[in-house]
């Protein structure tokens, strides 16, 4: 599908239903479904993605970047937003923004009974790097760029 | 109003409702209303916009970005995409992407009868010129940047 310059819906587009994540944190970010519509129309400086983000299912680990910017836009459903402020509700039609460097780890969790719809907006950063506050992960390992490690480098 | 990490609705934000184009062109792309999400979350690296534009009015004249991928994702309402390829609606829920440099001139009209309301989603890079192929305007003006010019440079 090359969306350049021609709409699409972006159910039309082929979803990564998987999760980077290593064991055990991965079975808890699914069932989910991510397209990639920045990729589909050609673009190498932002990321969007379309995700759809079933009931007991969460975004990520807690995570912040250190050189990309994020902003989520909820389409449909209901998300819970978890970070060092306490939990947030996010419904459809609002917002929420996550500027590169910010040291206050997020996630969102599907807590209602009905899929959670949203765009993830970013930039791309070949040098970000992300850090989860609660958990051994870390991205990207300099022993291994673009893979999961354990904070101390150390490959899953 | 300062949306870091807290859910906002966009239409919680004040809107922008000119339109920093020079006379003639800026009339075509009025009545709009535009809301910095963004900006409302402290994003420096990307643009995210949501925009409501009235029944008549254009997004913008016919333009490409050199270094600023664009996207947009439509809400609500519907949109006439004007590119070299001619014509294509955009419905709610659909989108559509631009890859920074390619010459491909591309600009939204709503020719509906109800406000198409739509993300515009962008990287930020300061380095980005916007040509605009059909009209004698560009952006920016070497002389002074920020700003729209003449395509000879010469300020309106």
């Amino acid at each position: 599908m090359n969306a350049i310059s021609t709409p699409v819906n972006p159910l039309e587009l082929a979803a990564n239903t998987g999760c980077g994540y290593p064991d055990p944190y991965r079975s808890q970010c699914l069932p989910r479904e991510k397209r990639a519509l920045g990729d589909a129309a050609g673009l190498t400086a932002i990321g969007v993605h379309h995700t759809t983000l079933y009931p007991g299912a969460m975004s990520s680990m807690r995570h912040w970047h250190t050189r990309e910017d994020e902003l989520i836009f909820v389409l449909a459903g209901e998300l819970v937003l978890v970070s060092d402020a306490g939990e947030a509700t996010i419904g459809a039609g609002q917002f929420a923004g996550f500027p590169a460097g910010r040291s206050d780890g997020h996630q969102f969790v599907n807590r209602g009974s009905v899929p959670a719809v949203y765009l993830e907006i970013s930039n791309r950063d070949e040098q970000d790097v992300a850090h989860y506050p609660d958990v051994d992960l870390r991205l990207d390992s300099p022993a291994a760029p673009g893979r999961y490690a354990h904070k101390d480098g150390r490959p899953y």
